[in-house]
C-alpha cells in the first residue's frame, strides 16, 4: 500500500495560535517534510486555510491530531497522492 | 496491443473509507505506480472524486473491481493513455 | 511527402468496445507509438471522444478502418502535423 | 535579406482533398521543414484551416501555388518570422 | 519545528518612508535573504502593499516590529512555508 | 547608453508590398537580426500589424524609413528593451 | 541593508523626448544594466508607460532624477525587489 507523500486540506482553525506557529507546528509533525499554508478566508472568529503538505510517508491521524491540538478542524481532504512519485493533477476536458 | 499508462476516472464513492486510505488501496491495485485523488464535490452521503493513475500496465477491470470493493462505482473514464510514451491532451481550435 | 506525426481526430463511437479497450486498439494500428483517448461527452448512445495518436508514420485510412472497425466514426480532422518535426499549433493574434 | 523561417496562414479549402493529404502536400513543398494544421471551422463546402509551416527558406508563391493547385486560396498571412532566429510574438500592454 | 523559509503579507503603511527604502529595511532584517514588495493600492494616507520575503530563518515577529518601526502594520499573514523546501501552492479542483 | 535590443512598435501599412516582403524588407535593416510579424487587422486600404525585431543594435530611425519606403507609417512604439539583456516586462499587481 | 535589484515604476512623460531615446537615457543610469519600457496608454500630451529595471545597485532617486530631467514623473513605484537574489512575486488565494 502507497505511501501518501502530497495532501491538500481544508482547514478552520481559530486565530490563536496564528498562522506562522501554527504552519511550524504542523510541519514538525512526524514524517512531514515540508508545508505551505495559504489564507483563504477569514472572519472575526476563524481562519479558514489551505494546507500543503509533502513528505515521505505522511499520515492524515496525525495531521488531525495536531489540527485538533492547536483548536482547529480538517474541514476537508482536498488531494491525495501517493506512490512512486506524485501524479500532477492535470486539467482534463471533463473538468 | 498498447499498454496503459494513464488513467482519469471520475468516481463515487461513500465518505467511508474516506479519501485517504481510498487512494492507498487504489496505489495498492497491481500495476499501479502513482496515484493522485482530488476531491470534485460531495454532499452527505457520496463523494465525487477525480482518480489519476499511473502505471506501466494499467487494468480498468482490477480498478473497477477495486473502487467497487471500497463501495464506490467508477462514474466515467475520461482519459485513457497508451503506448511508448504518454501523449499528452493538448488544446486545439476545435476545443 | 512528409510523415504524419501527429493526428487529432474527433470520433463518435457506442458504448462498447469501452474507451481503454478502444484506446488500446488504436494504439495497435501500425505505425502509432502512443496515443490519448479524452471524453468529450457521452449521452446513452455514444460517447464523443478526442483522440491524439503519434506515431512516425500515421495512416489516417488505417485509423478510420479501425474505428469504424469498433463501431465508431471519425468525424472530423481536428489537428496534423506532418514532416521532419512537430510544429506547435501557437496562439497568433488573429485565433 | 532575411529568410522566412515561420509562416502562419489562414487559407480556405474544398474538403478534397482531405485535411491530411492536404497537409502532406504543403509539406512537400520546396523550403518546407514541419507543417501543422488545425481546421477553424467547416461548412457543406469549405474548411477553413490554420496553417503553421516552418522550414530554412519558405517562399509564399510556391506555398499560395500549392494551396491553389489543391483548390484552395491563402486568405490572409497571419504572422511571418525571418532573420537568424524565430522571435516570439509576445503579449505587450498594447493586445 | 521546521524553520520558515518564505513569508506573502499584506500590509498597510504610510507614504514615508517611500516604498524602496521601506523593502530595504525590511531586507535588512536578520535572516531575511530577498525581499519583493508589490504594491496593491494607494489612497492620499496609506499605501497597501504585498510582501514576499525569503530567507533560511524568517521570523514574524521581527518582521512585525520592523514594518510597526516603519510606521506600518501587517494587516494579513496570506502564506507561510515551511520545512525542508519550498512546497509550491498549487490549484485543486477546490479552489 | 545602452543599445536596443527588442522593438515592438504597431505599424499601419498598405496591403502592398505584402507582409511577407515587407517583414523581409525590415529584416534586411542594419542592425536587425530577426524580426516576427503579426497581423493585428486589415481592412480595404491598410494593414495594422505588430512587428518585434530583435538585433544587437538597433535603430528607430532607420526602422521608420524603412517602413515610410515601404508606404507604411509606424503608428506607436509600443515597446522598447535595451541594456546588457533583454528583461521581460512582468505583470505586477498595477496592470 | 539589501542592493535594489529591480524596480518597476510607472511614469507619465511627454512625447519629447521618445520612448526609444528615453529608455536608452534611463538604461545609462549608474547601476542600471537593463531596461524594458511598455507603453500603456498615450493621449496627446503625455505618455504613460511602465519601467522595468535591473541592476545590481539601483538607485530610486537616480532614476527620478533622470525622469524629471526628461521631462517626465515617477507616478507610482508599483514593485521593489531587493537582497541576495530576486524572489518573483506569485498569485495567492488573497489576490
Amino acid at each position: 500500500m502507497g505511501q501518501i507523500h502530497r495532501l491538500v486540506v481544508d482547514i478552520l482553525k481559530p486565530h490563536e495560535p496564528p498562522l506562522v506557529e501554527f504552519t511550524q507546528e504542523i510541519d514538525g509533525i512526524e514524517g512531514v517534510d515540508a508545508t505551505t499554508s495559504s489564507l483563504i478566508e477569514l472572519d472575526q472568529e476563524v481562519q479558514n486555510v489551505k494546507l500543503s503538505i509533502e513528505g515521505e510517508e505522511l499520515d492524515l491521524e496525525r495531521l488531525e491530531d495536531a489540527v485538533e491540538n492547536l483548536g482547529g478542524t480538517v474541514h476537508s481532504v482536498d488531494e491525495v497522492s501517493c506512490g512512486e512519485y506524485i501524479v500532477e493533477d492535470r486539467p482534463t476536458l471533463q473538468d
